[in-house]
């Protein structure tokens, strides 16, 4: 069951052919071989679908692995001329199918990888593609580079029959959400979501459980999808990492779900895990 | 209660006062200021004890946040005449507090990312530490990037009444441990744990669900502890990935983390996340 966009994982990766050129490049060969065509967070789609013509032969390709139909796919960078629409429409839109959404996602987070690493970090030099696109070699120092993952905490908090939601600036109007924020290096999963808690509300954590985890290709996030009961309901809001946050009854949190709330706050987007996090949520204060 | 080493949170990392370099600067003038020096992965160490003595005004210092007595940690460059331990050698013959033992490793993720990233990996220009150790800002090209946690699955398999460990070539001769891998750009926690398990001894697995996570600083990972039911029992063991795997029961696992198998079988080290997962394994199939 599909519960939140990017969830479906329709490919066999094929990680064992990675390092192996002459494999790569039947795939590459394959009449029915398909092409994530991409420009930074832009899609190649046109007449409702994803233009997934074959670049010519000296454009790199990064192999993405093959479909349940033994279709190879593959990503690489648009074409001068193709039509391009935002990653973030595609999914908001509902314009292709799970399947094809997360195949796009796999490839957005990889050419953006690609597109921001360029250079050797250790040294500044030129590094090379390898492995299908899974490596950068630099030919200078001799690192290896691997993709950039980014782990974030995203987090509902509860306390008996209410939950928390908050708001960025930056979000629609009336919009309300969980709270969340990128981990940082020597952290559990619990340390982030009880820093981060107390960072932008001011409330300390009791239990913590694990619920959900979604990849979000803006552009290579792991979002770790937590729920945690405060210990008290006394808010501390910090304004300069969210706008405001309040306390919500089941009611509200039911309505905010449906789009039925009479102020108009509604929860989040059902693609983003947040809104499966709030629906959790609503579980639990219901009892 | 600490289950395993760098569980411990002991500082507030204040966020907040890392973009102000003011109160950066009374923290590290502060009479009672703890500074861990470090050179790769060596710690210096001398007497049984950190050695804490503040670097000269010059090095630059990454601020690690304040313990609980209010006193500041920040993290720096070891000096040439520092005696050095390796932070595995204090983690695993317990030279140091649990608490002192998160700080190091936060330190020594931290050191490694500058060591790592000294130049833009957009650009390839020589790049700049700020907040007090949180980013890098391209001078060139206005880039900005943030340390770098990697996310690993790490996952314990279960089936009936055995558990499947299996073991890298690289390891202590007859330790058995779980399986585990870097995840990928576009997967789910599951969606990885499903393909690290298939792709290294052939499994499939049914019900997934998380136990823990460990920050694991050789140089910079994110454990993320998991448990898999397997569909079968069938091995299909790919040596390129891993030296052999194989199924254990109950009595087997119970001397392992015991240290009594009559084979000198052992699970991993308590420190690591492995042997909490091992024991969780040995619960379920206990029943």
């Amino acid at each position: 069951v599909t519960r939140f966009a990017f969830e479906p994982a329709p490919l066999d990766r094929g990680a064992n052919i990675r390092a192996k050129p002459e494999e790569v490049a039947k795939y590459r060969a394959s009449p029915h071989v398909g092409f994530v065509r991409l420009a930074g967070d832009q899609v190649a789609f046109a007449g409702g679908q994803l233009t997934t013509t074959a670049p010519d032969a000296a454009t790199p390709c990064i192999f993405l692995g093959t479909d349940a139909t033994g279709k190879p796919w593959f990503a690489a960078e648009a074409s001068a001329s193709d039509s391009l629409v935002p990653l973030r429409t595609l999914m908001v839109d509902g314009l292709l199918p799970p399947d094809a959404l997360s195949i796009v996602a796999q490839g957005r987070s990889l050419v953006h990888w690609h597109e921001s690493h360029r250079f050797c970090a250790r040294c500044g030099a030129e590094s090379l593609m390898q492995d299908a696109g899974y490596r950068r070699h630099c030919p200078q120092c001799s690192a290896d580079h691997f993709p950039r993952t980014d782990p974030v905490v995203i987090m509902a908090v509860i306390k008996d029959n209410r939950t928390l939601l908050g708001r960025q600036k930056s979000w629609p109007a009336n919009m309300y959400s969980t709270l969340a924020g990128f981990m940082e290096p020597g952290e559990t999963i619990e340390t982030a979501v009880r820093r981060e808690v107390f960072e932008e509300v001011g409330l300390r954590l009791a239990r913590i459980d694990y619920v959900a985890s979604q990849p979000w290709p803006f552009p290579a996030s792991l979002m770790i999808g937590m729920i945690g009961v405060a210990e008290d309901e006394t808010l501390t809001i910090d304004h300069n990492e969210i706008e405001t946050a309040r306390w919500f009854d089941a009611g509200e949190v039911q309505m905010m779900l449906d789009r039925t709330h009479p102020e108009g706050l509604t929860a989040s987007r059902p693609d983003a895990i947040a809104w499966h996090l709030t629906k959790e949520a609503l579980q639990r204060i219901r009892g």
